[in-house]
Formats: C-alpha cells, sequence, structure tokens
C-alpha cells in the first residue's frame, strides 16, 4: 500500500488501469448509509447474492477498512486474495459468478485495529480499483463506510462511470437525519441515486406474530418523499438474516426464507430491470445538479476574493 | 475551524489551554465501539442522564463529525453554542448539571454532510477541547465514531488525563469482531479500558413478553471474558427507549421504566462508584503495556534497518 507516495506519472498509469478495469464492468453501484448500523452491508450482500440468483456476475468491494464484514457475511473470513505476476490481485469467490474484495483479505490479525490516516486509505482503494483482476462483470457493489468521509469520496473521484448510489437506512430519526446527508453528497459529488432503502423496518415477533416498531416504520420511505428519490422498498428485521449473516450463508437463496428475504429480491430485481436509457437520464440529470452547484460555488468563491464579505 | 495551519507556538498555547480546561474534570471517559450502530450514543446519553441523576456534574462532547445524533437524542437540536469573548464555547445545557457539545451545533445545515478530511477534523477537536468552557465537572463522556479512525486516536493524543475507554458491542458476531479490535486499539495506545457494554441485547416482545435473540444474546460477554477486560452489563432493546430518543427526552430517568434503563441506571452507578484507588491502578497497567508494545515495535524497526528482512 506504498501508493500514496506515488509520483506523477506513476499516478496516470494507475488511473489508465482503473479505466480499462471499469470499463469492463457494465454497472458500477455505490452503497452508502448516513448512520452505522443501519445494515448497509447485510443490503450490499443480499442483493449481490439474489443478482447472482438470476444468472448476473457480480462483484463485491468493501471498503470499510475500519470494521471489513463483507467476508464474514460470504463465509470467506480469513481467506486471501491470490496473485500470478505479483501486480494484478484474484477477488475471493464465495460461490460462482462473485467475487470479493475485502481489505479483510490484506489483513493478518483480524483483532488488529486499522489506523489508516486519510491519505493511505485513499491509496489503499486506488490500489484495489487499479489491481483487482474483476475479469467481465456486470455489476460491482461498492460497500462504503457510513456517512461522508474518506472512503466515499475516494472512490467517487477514482472510479470512472459510477452509475449510482444506493443509500440505506433505518426509521430511526436519527439514522433519516445522517441518511439525508447522504442524499446531498451524492447530489453535490455528481452521483446519480438509484434510490433508498428502509431497512430493519418492523419486527414480527416469531412467537405471537404481531409487528414489533423497534426502529420505527416509514421514515426512509418519507425521507425518499421529501428528497425527491426514489423510495426502493423497506426491509423487515429477521432473527434467521442475522443467524444467516453470521454463519455467511446467502439468506435471500434459501427458498423458504422470511419477508426480509423477499423484500431483497425485489430490489435487486428492480435495478436489475432498470433501463440503460433511464440511467444516461439520471446521469446527466446528476450532472447538471453538480455542474450548477460548481457553479454557484465558484461565484461565491469570487465574491468573497472581491471583498464582497471583507 | 483553522487549526490546521496553526504555528508551533500556537500549537503550544492550546495544548495548555486544553490542559487546564481538563485539570477541572474529574473524570473524562471515551465511548467506542467497533462497530456503527452498535448503540454508542444511545449508552453515552444515557450513561450522562443517569450520572446527572445522581447529582453529578456532567459533560458530553460529540466528536463524531459525520453524524451527530447527540443533540438530537438531548433534545437540544438546532441549538447554538454561545460565546462572551470571542474565544471561549459555552455549551449547551439540556438540563441542570449538564453540558453538551456537538458539532452540529456549529452547523447551519442540517441536511449537509461534513467532508472533512483528517487534519480537519484533527483541528476541530483539538479546538473543542481547548475553546469550550465546561467548568469544573465530575464526568466529561467523549462519544466517538464507530471504529479506530482519526477521531478516537484524536481525542486519546490530545486529551492529557483521559480515564479510560468504555467499549460499546451488540452480541452479533460481526459487531464482537469489530469490537476487540478497539480493545486492542485501546491497549495499544495506553488507554484503560473500564469495560465492556452488550447493548441491543435481546428484545422482549411488547405484545407476547417472548424474549427475541435479534441481534444474539452473550457475544460481547464472552469476549470481555476472552479479551480479559470488565463485562459492565447487557441492555436489552426497548421500542420505548427509541421512542424516547427520537422525542429527545431522559430514559433513564423515567421511573416506570423498562429493564433497559435499570441496566444503563446499573452501569453509571457501577462507573460512578470506581475507587480512585483502582482507576489509577489500571491507568499504569495500561501504561506498561503501550510501554512494551512501544518497545517491541521500536526492536522491529530496528531489525528492519538493519537489514533483517532485506
Amino acid at each position: 500500500m506504498a501508493g500514496e507516495y506515488m509520483d506523477f506519472e506513476a499516478q496516470i498509469t494507475q488511473m489508465k488501469k482503473i479505466k480499462e478495469r471499469m470499463d469492463r464492468i457494465r454497472r458500477k453501484i455505490l452503497v452508502m448509509s448516513g448512520k452505522g448500523g443501519v445494515g448497509k452491508t447485510t443490503v450490499t450482500v443480499n442483493l449481490a447474492n439474489a443478482l447472482v440468483d438470476a444468472g448476473r456476475k457480480v462483484g463485491v468491494l468493501d471498503t470499510d477498512l475500519h470494521g471489513p464484514n463483507v467476508a464474514k457475511m460470504f463465509g470467506v473470513e480469513g481467506r486471501l486474495m491470490e496473485t500470478e505476476d505479483g501486480t494484478s490481485l484474484f477477488p475471493v469467490e464465495p460461490r460462482p459468478g462473485l467475487k470479493v474484495v475485502s481489505l479483510s483479505f490484506a489483513l493478518s490479525d483480524s483483532d488488529a485495529p486499522v489506523v489508516w490516516r486519510g491519505p493511505m486509505k485513499l491509496a489503499a482503494i486506488k490500489q484495489f480499483l487499479a489491481d483487482v483482476e474483476w475479469g467481465n462483470l456486470d455489476y460491482l457493489l461498492i460497500d462504503t463506510p457510513p456517512g461522508t468521509g474518506d472512503e466515499p469520496l475516494a472512490v467517487i473521484q477514482n472510479l470512472p462511470g459510477l452509475t449510482g448510489s444506493i443509500i440505506v437506512t433505518t426509521a430511526q430519526a436519527v439514522a433519516v437525519a445522517d441518511s439525508r446527508k447522504s442524499v446531498t453528497f451524492s447530489r453535490r459529488l455528481g452521483v446519480p441515486i438509484l434510490g433508498v432503502v428502509e431497512n430493519m423496518s418492523g419486527l414480527r415477533c416469531p412467537h405471537c406474530s404481531h409487528e414489533i416498531p423497534i426502529f420505527g416504520i416509514g421514515g426512509g420511505k418519507l425521507m425518499a418523499q421529501d428528497m425527491s428519490v426514489p423510495f426502493l422498498g423497506r426491509v423487515p428485521i429477521e432473527v434467521e438474516l442475522r443467524e444467516a449473516e453470521d454463519a455467511g450463508t446467502s439468506w435471500v437463496s434459501e427458498p423458504a426464507a422470511g419477508p426480509s428475504a423477499v423484500a431483497l429480491r425485489e430490489i435487486a430485481s428492480y435495478i436489475d430491470a432498470l433501463e440503460d436509457d433511464y440511467l444516461e437520464m439520471i446521469e446527466a440529470e446528476a450532472k447538471k445538479v453538480k455542474a450548477e452547484a460548481d457553479e454557484a460555488d465558484k461565484r461565491t468563491q469570487e465574491e468573497n476574493r472581491n471583498g464582497g464579505y471583507a
């Protein structure tokens, strides 16, 4: 991970490599959340499995350097990436059609904390984008840490042709408030928003079947409407889903799996059915919004320089 | 927030100011978690309220610049800090005996994401430590973002006389794996660990009273035993707790509040009853562990320099 000391020419070479790799992937989707623990990784992992079940070739890149749980949920914890020529890295394949890359594959001691500073994280993410041999994929899902910090910014600024973002929230007021920031963040950086998922949306008691609104119900949908972004659906809490995650098995692939699996499969089908025309339209719209914001920022800066606020 | 451009002399002045402020606070406790969404802020806010109920003077510093929810849970969202002389900042006081400082008090638009880079976050945290006029306090609880990144590191390296850390986890395997990293992180940096709280530990169905192990039960306690740190208790999930948070009222202060309030009050009593002798002992122990790790690192570096791995 020596990328933070790269000279100018080496950076150009790396960017060309990233472009080549990314051109072989049809759709590249960022999965974000404003707040931690809303189940962003759960959504990523289950959407990936559902897309593979539908016959798609899917890659998952886990950029959460502080808590890499993707590997655990795919049941490939402790596995190492392989290389043949010393420069390309081969993803781990938990099942046919699925390729996974996570920082945890490069960590020797799983109890060790990762005290990565911003520039090192940026270098690591760029290196992953440049050096991982994904091959041809239909989807690359990129799991980012919660919030609007270094990692999602590094992905957005260094991944050419990003299709869009999925924003995961719970209905809880504090989570909704934070996920509004993710919407604003996506917009400001010109990333089309594919939609909002309301996760952990109610729990059906396994004993008496009553619905229990642990984190509330409906807050994510209201936020999506209020901020004019598509609402992709609500995923209820299920104890069996958590157990499948801890065991590293694919919950959505279980034919008898409960309502959370049904909801996650429906979201995957919706994403997979999105027309290229629609994606081009929202991309153009997102670029326009960004250009306008850039222009407004530039004007403010010029006014400041000209003593407008002196 | 111009701290990232400070010259050497200004930094010395700032460090002296931090020392003076911190000397007036009896106990300074860092609340950490390995993974987001385990209820770290819930634990912080409720411990603070329980300590105030017990007659203590308590400050809460919210260093989570990406999702500042402390203010919302104390019911003081949108409030601004005040200054009289232009240099000291006065905390917001949600109730007598409680003082709160959060980045959200300095943000104008609550939908705006905070794309703070590492050095800016460090500068902001130092400025908060130096400029906030806490006065005399019994406790300062510092809420840090999940993980082992810039913010907890900035607090640890810039807060003299830190009493120790409380690590919050759920029983879920992925959360436990991440919180082990927080234990290792605390140890490596010489911060005494006051103990581990297992939050969201089971839910009692409000309709049929059966216990539902949503995130599992017991994983945090096992981790605490395995890593030889004190276990502070398990806090069950309650829908009413989440509703109190969304409303910004103090859950632990409700006489009729359920088992989660009882558990949180017990943890607060335990912390408040800790003897100074015990705290000095674990501080000495933590410093010893850090010195040994520093020494081992130094040896490894020297071996590398001497061509040990050449």
